[in-house]
């Protein structure tokens, strides 16, 4: 059975992330969507928030779990025996960082594979700071998240 | 009438800035430079002292005039009716925010244009940052500022 | 009156293209697109199909004309008193050679100013060259080219 | 089943394209390596020496298979009911091209999905066009193609 | 004499800084380790830590010598009648930051050359920042320092 | 004695390639200019006009002298007990083929080291192709070339 895990920090989620996780149930048996808990850096929404908004947007794939986890990626992984990771590339920006750390998975753990594929077209612009950006000068952040969540990202904008 | 918005943080002005407003002087008719006031970024000029010293390197362009503004920039423009936005391009930096910055203007506000401008080869290297770290560390900025504004700049690193 | 010029191949013109034009004749006051014709390049269509195309394309469009020259841009944009070039930027290609360009206009002719426009992601992709890659191999290239013109472009492809 | 196709010229196969299979073949349940018979491209190698070569150094990889195609590479997917592409991503090139190819076969057909691995470190300075290179030079590729081909390659540049 | 020096913060020293300080020693005459004390960023080993790890691995050099500053590098540089900047490239970042240090060092100072060397494929992936964060939740940094310091960078990391 | 071997087509010279030379001249004991003669690439000047004109543009510096090599660069090398390279880097491009090159010869010859150099800002446009295209159209291409070359260059393009 073909495994991956989809992680990142998803503070919050947004049209980008769901594009990745839609399109990787179509063609892998298992996603497992796993949030960081990064005690090093502070995140506007809280590890429970953002659980609960990606479980919201990805209850329509049977084969889509949440999780979250602390620590090294390649320990959560192995643990759950899960050796392929999926990175959403989008055209422009993300390699550094995320080439970097995929070469240091395979460092640490060589059987781990990362997986890339490539951001919708429509979404190459987007990114969790972005649609933080706007909604904090009070632009309509819409057409950025999905519409289950889009109440929750804006009630830390609104007073 | 073809009317240009320039907007940045101008913390400070650099003569890589006053490049591009010349150039964009020479072929729109109206070209206002806008400063962004940014609640969340501690500038190390106020918005006053970065308005005047832009005023100051402005003077000899008459079709070129200066204001400041908050919140999202196609607010502002489409206060003033202006739909194309300029910014400039350094060879090797610049591209992913400043594109990103283009497609989510764009998504906003769909009449609104970016157009970018090639920074001259002279200050590729040129940043607002760039001149802040060298003046901190007591070097001569005399080359990367304009001279109206040089004193008013190393004023904040002198004691 | 600021005037353009939009130059280039278009072997053939392509919904990247028309993209640009469009954009461009609704923000400057006359858009020229200049087909160029080099004696040293083979082109799969000839310059008489590749501004009639052109001219096809863009007939909604009143302030747009299509014409075509030899030699060098700059002189062609000089005797018809036009200062600003327009290029379209893909998000990931096109960065070294148009910048190219530009420098060596710029060097050859101070006055010359060269604006970047961004391609629309839907079109970040597109080139005349994938469309007749795609259209040699028998695809469908329909969503690729404006309608206007399909079928004097797959005709080349057909026995 | 998770079954992937991956798809190149292989003119000829080289210790990186290798890699790709290998690790390919230990996270996909079926690989299909699939040489394109390009006729608007002259190779250096025929066809069935292309595929007898990827047939020798695959032969430890019961999951994986070798074939050809010809026109475009969705229609050869579809018709063997794959849908999942694999390419390799060296560190500094590929990019442009590889990304172009991603967005066309998506465009063409929507169900299809491109994942990227990265190459490995070792050889993201290599292509079959440099070990030609090399090979015609005079000098030793040992180390850049499989053992068991290296012979079958060096044969056309010794007279 | 060919003198040169090799700036950085080397906090930590990696194998990676190593592989540059090695290769340098073998085709330059004298290298000059210098690492920058600066004021305005907090770094995570002392400057004494740092270049007491740096004398440790590089002992066995009898041309390499290692020291501090503050301030412009260029001042250090020709206070010592330097000459010659070394900076390692690693294939997808740093070309901004390095590259503008390059031309700002040259802006103040005509005389001085920095060149660039290409980082080992090894180490493509390695820098101080990814050792502290895989140190910091954990995980076995021994393959990406130098052993006879390991003891040294992670005694920070326990408690 | 630090001796560089600085190799290229140079069909013809640039001022590009003379500031490279010049620069290099300055800070290493000896440097040698080679042009490559590549049995596989049609060139526009001659090999022995390549080297003509290289000894003519770099007369005044002693330190200099100009030769051609057939075959691996790496050998001509060895056979002249030079092990390190100098190539130019202009910042948008040369990356890929310019690194792949380095990375070949580390890996067939680990001793030899590969140094970059920034190419000057003024000249990051240029390259032999440009001045060639420039010239075939007609245009002034006197501000590209070193003066002493000028004629010998343009006198391919008139007739």
């Amino acid at each position: 059975m073909t495994k991956v895990i989809y992680p990142g920090s998803f503070d919050p989620v947004t049209k980008g992330h769901l594009d990745i996780i839609k399109r990787s149930s179509k063609i892998m048996e298992q996603v497992t969507v796993a949030v960081l808990e990064n005690p090093r850096k502070i995140a506007t929404y809280s590890i429970e928030e953002r659980v609960k908004m990606l479980k919201m947007v990805t209850e329509p794939y049977p084969n889509v779990t949440v999780d979250y986890y602390k620590g090294l990626l390649i320990e959560y992984a192995q643990n759950n025996n899960i050796n392929i990771v999926i990175k959403g590339l989008r055209a422009m920006s993300d390699f550094e960082f995320v080439f970097q750390m995929a070469l240091v998975n395979q460092k640490l753990s060589p059987s781990m594979e990362t997986l890339f594929m490539m951001t919708n077209n429509k979404y190459s612009f987007l990114s969790s700071s972005i649609v933080k950006e706007i909604a904090c000068l009070g632009g309509d952040i819409r057409s950025l998240v999905p519409p289950e969540v889009h109440n929750i990202i804006i009630a830390k904008y609104q007073s």
